[in-house]
């Protein structure tokens, strides 16, 4: 799986390829082998290589490129800052990828109603910046969110660490507009907190992989920016009383805006990399912070400190916002970090639901010393959503088999408690063979039902899911 | 529309009936005219006799009920409670209405993972209290909570006060079976709050009306109960200044548990059905609690008054958990008091984006007014969800003809403004002529394709939303 190849490339016909530059203009149209090189891979390093690349400025144009394409029955693959982690940018059957890096605009932030209409290409910490500067938040926040776009936040349901109090991507998608294989503008939503017309065409594109159509505009709800913040650090010895720490926070009617672990390994490659002052003898470290109203947060991250300490934790309460960001910035120093551990991470992001935890985890790490691998375990614990990392060569091949047989193994786990393959990350290529574990055949042939409505010549990014 | 009409009857032949009979027991298997006539209307008063009713006791029943009638050609409508205003529950081609009664129980109530599976017959406030008795929460909180149930509460991703901060059912939905048209269950969600492996079938459920399958199990998220709650009243003698003060209190970062109003008509309405004090002369009164962390209410709830006062109203703070449960009395009495003043009640639940309420609130009195018609408007203000009633006596044709109108006029300023034409009840039988308004045909082509892939004889629920 992590060697997928390219199949049933489809040619851009030269027609296609004029009409295309006609309407975008010579340099918004790259087919020199060069330009499409930049184009044919994202974060797993699967290589896959456009025909074309085809760059529209607005949403006129991404209608013209689809009608043009799917008349044609050339493929078309959208992109935002191929940033995935499970391929889901790559163009496996060629034809053309459709890159919004020139739709990225922020077309309103409307105070009153407390939305934000963005053009897809926007990237998603930017956006975030804009509304807090009037006091509005929006919460997803996916590790490359300083660099990853809506348009594929979108796609995927981007979730990151505020999710476990503010949810998912999801939760913050009020309208879309979105260009099907027809070449038309399917409006879906409303900007408002309830709808219920029709059927939720809205949440059905949320998560999609851009499988369906391809977002043009995009209504995100903002809530008001929380006004303060607490953070507490705890280091454990043993892995399994931190699951039942984290059961223990939830059950004190404590809900934490981030709740985030990271194992021995994990904390010494963020010290290797930064020099935080992270205890490199801890077997896990916890990172936990609370939000809301000043007035409330002292006593919460007391509570959160004392249910940590009673499970045997050693706890440091960050004292100032100083404190706390230099916490922060050793969480975000993680994925770098870990890269450094192995020439290439396979990073699978499994769920499990909460009360699993203790049990789940020793076992995880098993599996990374049954197959003799570099296993880096971290990830949003709070909402069961373990990030597990082989750290491997990626030439060796025999190493590349046990960790083919390994994350089968962690995907298995995932499911015998009746978790997901995955939280984040979506399925794409990689996770594809996958999706006859969690789903009976059945549910799988309602997908391809639905798949089919919205792109009956399967050219709409083609090849990911295992739905088409 | 008031006076829809069943088509097409499918009339159950007798080798079905007796089948029916041979699964699910005589007793569960009605078809004396006098029993079929207690399932042949719900809250709009329309009647639509079914042919047979049929009530199952547990899941393998539903899906032999839909496996055999669907093989016969026989329309399958599900029923919960009965409670919507929009005939969803009505057998609109007669067949078998599949009552949901006996398969109510709470299977189980998950502390750990702060979930509860329930069969879809469970009545929404005996899960409420159920979880609550073990400190959590189930936020939605429909005007019916007292007897709809959770299938229909899925099948209309109901909302309430509540929804303003909390969100709606679709945000609390986390896993469902549902028997499809083959008998086969669908298992679709995670008991996890992070989920992306395929398509989200589970939200495109949420809120379709029981047009695609029957719900047989559903899985619910909790979350910690609030510790704390203040209530304010507000009172007001312009009706613009309220659209103002609901701006104003969110754009001041506060995010209240429930922000309702009620205008004169409804607040006399109110007074006279059961003498809670409220201001007679009173143009316009808002509700307006907040909830949360016991040290940071007293700030909100004050920053709210100041604001209200800023507006012009009079503020008066519920000193008191008993004078707070007397003010959200007398909302909770609304329903009943308004029923008094006419024969029948034509209840639509328009939204608007919060910005335009100023606006559109005097816009939507005048409407009343233009047509004589007795209307009543209250609501879920913080949440632009507007309820505007129509009081009338339902046998003179002429305010018949008065109030249609006056209905599509109410409409048409929602969708003006960008919002919707139900926020909560759904679309069903009374609203289904104006899907047209509310979505383009490429819009509606969509969701008739999505009705196909899950219906292909249109058996399951037919005669709903303009979708088939």
């Amino acid at each position: 799986m992590f060697e997928a190849k390219q199949k049933d490339i489809v040619k851009v016909p030269d027609r296609v390829k004029r009409a295309l530059k006609e309407i975008l203009g010579e340099e918004n149209c790259l087919d020199d082998p060069m330009d499409r090189l930049l184009y044919s891979y994202d974060a797993t390093r699967i290589k896959m290589l456009p025909e074309l690349v085809a760059i529209p400025q607005n949403q006129e144009q991404v209608q013209k490129i689809v009608q043009i394409c799917y008349e044609e029955g050339v493929p078309v693959t959208p992109r935002g800052a191929g940033s995935g982690y499970t391929g889901g940018a790559l163009p496996v059957k060629g034809g053309v990828v459709v890159s919004f890096e020139k739709m990225d605009r922020i077309l309103e932030i409307d105070e009153d109603n407390a939305v934000a209409r963005v053009q897809p290409g926007v990237i998603t910490y930017r956006l975030q910046k804009a509304v807090e500067k009037v006091g509005l938040f929006y919460p997803p926040d996916p590790a490359s969110y300083k660099y990853c776009t809506l348009g594929g936040n979108v796609a995927e349901n981007a979730g990151g660490p505020r999710c476990v109090k503010y949810g998912v991507t999801r939760e913050y998608i009020m309208e879309l507009n979105t260009v099907i294989h027809t070449g038309e503008i399917i409006h879906t939503g409303r900007p408002t907190l309830k709808d219920v017309a029709g059927y939720d065409i809205t949440r059905l594109f949320i998560g999609s992989e851009g499988t369906l159509g391809l977002f043009t505009e995009i209504t995100v709800k903002l809530i008001p920016k929380p006004q303060a913040a607490k953070t507490a650090m705890a280091i454990f010895s043993d892995i399994a009383a931190v699951g039942k720490t984290v059961k223990d926070i939830f059950k004190a009617g404590i809900q934490p805006s981030a709740l985030e672990f990271m194992d021995k390994l994990a904390i010494n490659a963020v010290e290797d990399f930064g020099h935080f002052g992270l205890p490199r003898d801890a077997e896990v470290l916890l990172l936990i912070e609370v939000d809301g109203h000043p007035k409330a947060l002292d006593d919460q991250i007391t509570e959160v400190a004392r249910i940590c300490e009673r499970n045997g934790a050693k706890v440091s309460i960050a004292k100032t916002a100083k404190e706390a960001e230099k916490l922060w910035e050793a969480r975000r120093a993680l994925s770098p970090a870990v890269s450094k551990l192995g020439r290439v991470k396979i990073n699978e992001d499994i769920v499990f639901p909460r009360s699993y935890l203790p049990e789940a985890l020793p076992k995880l790490r098993e599996i990374g010393k049954k197959y003799n691998l570099k296993m880096v375990n971290f990830g949003h614990i709070g909402d069961g959503n373990v990030h597990a990392n082989f750290m491997i060569d990626g030439k060796d091949q025999d190493e590349l088999k046990r960790t083919e047989k390994a994350v089968e193994e962690v995907f298995e786990l995932a499911l015998s408690y009746g978790g997901s393959i995955t939280g984040e990350h979506g399925v794409g290529i990689t996770k594809a063979p996958f999706m006859k574990k969690q789903f009976r055949p059945s549910e799988l042939e309602i997908m391809r039902g639905i798949k089919k409505v919205f792109d009956p010549k399967g050219l709409i990014n083609p090849g990911k899911m295992d739905i088409d």
